[in-house]
């Protein structure tokens, strides 16, 4: 099936575009009411997870609704832990949890390699179906969780906000950690080169805890592992490169670093107009963000002058999707996301004549 | 009572000192089991903070036990909008909340602007009791929330994770947030002024929200904020400079623009090195931070190694005060934070020959 729509993935690779392709971070999720419903069929969140038939439905949903330039593949970045047994679960106010977190030397050691084929099957059946679906219209998106990321879910069992667990392991037992973030690394290279195989046209690693290390533990117990990642992922599949999207949330100091990581776009979020990023990164990479998500709670004019300032903010020229900084929160107006897609497509042509 | 040590402000005017000053944020906690017997003596937190012997008590506790080169005097960042009458109270485990948190333009017009030297009287008391008591051993920190910080938790009630409300008046009704904001800045002058008056030696900013805010939003309803009541305060008292420390948490892309806005120090998180953040802040302004909390949970070998990185990256010079990139968390024992102080004494001679 030929792709009809390959703005989003031309972006990713700073090559000439018409218009800012967009895609929203989340655009599968809590705000829309046919997910609540189809959620609600699920059951759980597992079980809509894990149904391939449901969760291509799910990452289908806001393709009928609004003139979006990819689609990420509908399924949650704690896949791979679940996978090595710490059995994910969600408290409905409170985030995922998982029933057997890791805290000793012998449970990180004991942790198993999943074959991602084997029990990470219901992703990848989840995207060739979406793929067969989705009919060439707009590139998918597969993803993971970054090991940083991943671990400090794994130690903690849960979120938290200020990681004491899976710090106090960095920090007193580097080399455990180093360990068990190999592990993950080497897993995660696995699952995203599955999920390319399986047909995702374009990778991102979600990095939402990157941001809680200090600048020298950042690039050692997490950038290094995307690193690592990305050095070891198929760039290549059906004839056409496969983008690497890294998204580290909080690190805008660490942009430099990132850039030079061998992906081909980062994830920015709103504490940094794109102009500053853009000179920091130069040429090395493309951008993608970084309207703040608040923005849709307020009026559609006020989203239609924030979406300008934003691709005014990128400026002219190659090398930016459209996107959030963040996910797309469930209070948001259905119809004040289609005013944010609007304006992009009205006001972005003339960044690229 | 003549000043014994001053070097802590001496390195937040970036004059030359012996050895890098410490103190340490929220050092008067729950960390220490002192502080823990007086705060359950008081009955509840609000108590403690409106009992001047208590409160002094607190303030001097951590003294006691470690050579710290300040002391910051016991109270909350949201005294003001208490004395606002938003009925300020604390749930355990969920932190601070309003009982009538504002959320109409009638609630924000309507805000009174308390009488400081009135409504505020305990803080005064608590400041001048602490300075008479501290016997001129080391200075004393005055502080408050910033403007944008007290809104959020005005409007939101308490604690949040994507302020919705106070980020929907910014973008939706900015002249009204303008108007909270100004009556904030106002407020938050006149108290400093009056700490300042009642002996508080140098006073500090906490904008522990600023990082919400995009880069844009951030200089306009947080930072200008934070320039007006700057430019408002008494800089000189008792034939002494009374130097002015903003932190904004989570802003470290604003660095520069904070450096401008006529403070004398920034704090820093552990986001950013020293290093880089000297290099972008010039002789501008001194710096105050950053070591990672956490790092406190570790060993005392890595507790050293990791001051001793600190000084490293702030490097040779003058104006440097170390300290944490936020507070201390309660789960630290005592005695890790005493090698820290220690760390800071055997290694910091060094960087001031």
């Amino acid at each position: 099936m030929e792709l009809k729509n390959d703005c989003f993935l031309r972006a990713l690779m700073r090559q000439p575009v018409d218009r800012t392709p967009v895609w929203i971070m989340r655009q599968a999720g809590r705000y829309l009411p046919e997910y609540l419903k189809t959620r609600a069929e699920a059951g759980s969140f597992m079980n809509l997870c894990q149904n391939p038939e449901l969760a291509c439905e799910v990452t289908l949903q806001p393709l009928r609704r609004f003139k979006l330039d990819a689609a990420i593949i509908f399924s949650d970045i704690l896949t791979i832990p679940d996978a090595m047994g710490l059995k994910l679960y969600f408290v409905t106010g409170e985030g995922p949890k998982f029933e057997h977190p890791i805290r000793t030397a012998e449970a990180i050691r004991k942790l198993p390699s999943p074959d991602v084929n084997d029990s990470l099957r219901y992703v990848m059946d989840a995207i060739s179906t979406t793929r067969r679906e989705i009919g060439g219209q707009v590139p998918l998106i597969g993803f993971s969780g970054s090991p940083w990321t991943l671990a400090t879910y794994m130690i903690e069992g849960g979120s938290s906000k200020t990681f004491p667990n899976a710090k106090k392991l960095l920090y007193q037992e580097p080399e455990l950690a180093h360990e068990l973030l190999g592990k993950l690394a080497g897993t995660v290279t696995d699952y995203l080169n599955a999920q390319i195989e399986s047909g995702a046209q374009a990778v991102q690693i979600f990095d939402t805890w990157g941001g809680a290390l200090s600048a020298g533990a950042y690039r050692e117990f997490s950038l290094r592992y995307m690193a690592q990642i990305v050095a070891g992922l198929k760039r290549e599949n059906e004839g056409r490169r496969v983008p690497v999207i890294l998204f580290s949330k909080g690190c805008n100091t660490q942009l430099e670093a990132l850039a030079d990581s061998g992906c081909d776009a980062l994830g920015v979020d709103w504490t940094i107009t794109l102009k500053e990023a853009r000179k920091r990164v130069g040429d090395r990479v493309a951008l993608q963000g970084n309207l703040d998500p608040a923005i849709l709670l307020a009026g559609k004019d006020v989203i239609r002058h924030e979406v300008e300032e934003t691709l005014n903010s990128f400026g002219p020229g190659n090398g930016h999707v459209f996107n959030l900084g963040h996910g797309i929160t469930p209070d948001v107006n259905p119809d004040h996301l289609s005013a944010l897609i609007s304006a992009v497509r009205e006001f972005s042509p003339g960044f690229h004549s």
